[in-house]
């Protein structure tokens, strides 16, 4: 008995670390979110996490299996947080859209989060050798798109919106705006250079849904 | 002398080869445009390009150099032509930035060239590490939207815009569209797809340059 605590007291310094697989998944979200998924590599997620190998190992099988945890994580908080400015019905259609934009350019611009959007960042950077990382990002990109559409849809349904109003087209003129916003922000763009696209966007509200 | 033709016999088959520098460069550029300048290695310049690592050496020092000299043949080339179909006096404003934009979009998703702005993609994919490589392509890529400011200035100048439109908002806009267009294009978009955000963008033109 003695000899095993004096073992567990040279051992380890203080408390035995527990692992903390939120403060880890943030860790890395950082790295691939910053250098992409196949410049990010084992060894620097080892030394940002803090984690030792064989822990990551053991929790999510390989650097992928890391990598798809960090994507389910992206997307029950950044995205979550940013979907929900979207879908609050008390707001009027044109404030719940300018809200969004809002929070992803203030997410892309973001001192705390590398610069641009993850999931645009993360697919801009994948290679042809990760197909399958490369589809689950893009799955998972054009989810968001799936979901301003939704949003739209329901807004129409509710008569806030010409019953002409060509949808898809709108999604996908709102969403080309949203990737240049990523791009910009990745180049350095300051968040006043995004709200000037997000109050020019806004400014053509009334053109834009009765085209 | 007959033992030099000899060796020279033996050692080229054919005709000795010419290196072909336009050559070199294209092939050259359609990797670091597919991958990105990190993630092309030297190995695969020379694989790619068929010239030998010592004339590659010779011709540019280094990687560094080769991509250099790959922008400015970007430049006088790609960048030319989309410039050719802003700077012609004999169209009007509109169908100018229309026949740009359709440029733009046609070669971002032309399967001669991987998807995508070549500036865009190396910009996005570009390290910390390579700060020198992140300033040129960045620099490179502002001047595409100092081109547009410099072309809508002129038609305002000519009265084709009135005269309080904010230009740089304008500006700023229209490239961040085109940011987005090479995001969807690098992400499968279809000709048509971007055809749409160009038919979207300048359905808004008269509420646009008004505003």
């Amino acid at each position: 008995m003695t000899m095993q605590m004096t073992s567990c007291t040279k051992k380890g310094r203080g408390r035995p670390k527990v692992f903390d697989r939120e403060a880890t998944l943030d860790r890395a979200m950082e790295l691939f979110w910053q250098h992409g998924y196949e410049a990010t590599s084992l060894a620097d997620l080892v030394e940002a996490t803090g984690a030792k190998a064989p822990t990551l190992y053991a929790e999510f099988t390989n650097k992928e299996g890391l990598f798809r945890a960090v994507l389910d994580r992206y997307v029950s908080t950044f995205a979550a947080r940013h979907k929900a400015q979207l879908f609050c019905d008390e707001k009027p259609v044109e404030q719940a859209v300018r809200d969004y934009l809002t929070a992803l350019a203030r997410c892309f611009t973001s001192t705390d989060t590398p610069a641009g959007c993850f999931l645009i960042n993360t697919s801009a950077t994948v290679s042809a050798s990760s197909e399958q990382i490369a589809r689950a990002v893009r799955t998972r990109h054009a989810q968001e798109e799936e979901m301003l559409l939704a949003f739209l849809t329901q807004r129409q349904e509710k008569g806030e919106l010409p019953a002409h109003t060509d949808l898809s087209a709108l999604t996908a003129f709102i969403s080309c705006l949203i990737q240049g916003m990523s791009v910009s922000a990745r180049e350095g763009a300051a968040p006043e250079d995004l709200m000037q696209i997000i109050d020019t966007t806004l400014g053509l509200w009334p053109t834009l849904v009765s085209s």
